[in-house]
């Protein structure tokens, strides 16, 4: 199963929708169960590093299957994945990546968001994911 | 002056009509006049491999203000341009990729697309220019 | 629908034998539906700049859902596609990828075998493809 | 002398067997001497994250004839080897890469696995090295 670019672009919506509710400007990405690029919007004025930021996240957060937050956590100094960021092409795991799951629980790809306090960029993501609801 | 994201969907979304209506399946990308994406769509079951190249051709077209198709004529052996393709991490020239200008003739982003035939590419990606009426 | 493991072991090995039939040593990589790497052999003594080559056949087929051959008919100096070879981080458009379908003639993969003439790359890819009869 | 395509299928079937055992999904890659890859394989549904990751894995281990981790004790933070990881490519210097050694205890390669935790990883990856008995 992977997600459709109808699906996708719902995503995106409700991510955007949510960035301006919080008065935030975000970059906001979703890749396929591939990891391949399905849609993407960067917001006015929102951080022009944050493009391949928010798309860095979401291919991480389908390429581990979890929010990429809980890499960050033991990617640190003394952690078990210290510096896997060097990995594919280069990775991001502070919060802002989370996967996509349909209705039976089947993960058809991710969000990744960027443009504000890591917070606020998972709660953006959230957001996104929420829109399968 | 800069592409706005409203401006860059309403693009996508005439781009899209208009490669249903061709019957193609096209990936379409958005670069604002800083040559950053700014939005994009993968039409399900869009070739995997022109994700890249619909970027490739509207950061190509920014980059040189003209369609990918110009610089393309200028880039073949013996050519004036040859093999500038090595250049700003990968440009495609062929075309697909056009200038977004506002009603002022201010060059303020540009569209790629790719999916089909060149002659198609550049068919859709006039469409979304032409949304801009 | 992706191809498992197990049926790229399977066209892994038909395609050895088919490369050993010819009294050749090649390469032979097997992407999934989403362009990722799902299996991979170096023959002994078979060329190492074909381990590049022959993974890149198999996304370039992916990614483009043909031959890697047809492309190259395209990809010539004066041709609609010239130079495409400089998108996707490289591909590789001389014959030797094939994509990969099930009995429903849905592509759920792809093959890329180099090592030897392309003619000879191709015929072991098609060993590769014809294992899924 | 160099490990033979036969061993390194070898070893990434016992690999696979004791990812199996352990109820984990990998990805298995194993380099030659002169850290080129020879074989692979990606578990259905494994991270595809990992697939880099153990192919990176293999040749970190090869590049310094140790095992993955021994390096990534000293690439810490003030460590004598801190961010070795940024170069060749990128490294990957947590456990679950090992190098393989022939029975006259001369290095012909090396296996890294990536798929799970670092200690599973690196219990596969020896189950891989122990097939060459």
């Amino acid at each position: 199963m992977n997600i459709t670019l109808a699906q996708a672009e719902t995503a995106v919506q409700a991510a955007k929708a949510k960035a301006t509710e919080l008065g935030t400007l975000m970059n906001i990405a979703i890749v396929d169960a591939g990891a391949n690029l399905t849609a993407f919007a960067h917001m006015d004025g929102a951080w022009l590093g944050s493009i391949d930021i928010s798309q860095k996240k979401a291919r991480t957060a389908r390429y581990f299957d979890m929010p990429t937050g809980e890499i960050g956590k033991l990617s640190q100094p003394g952690g078990s994945l210290y510096n896997i960021e060097h990995s594919n092409g280069g990775l991001i795991t502070f919060p802002g990546g989370i996967p996509i799951k349909n209705t039976e629980g089947e993960i058809i790809g991710a969000i990744g968001v960027s443009g504000s306090t890591v917070e606020n960029d998972h709660i953006v993501a959230q957001a996104g994911v929420d829109a399968f609801g």
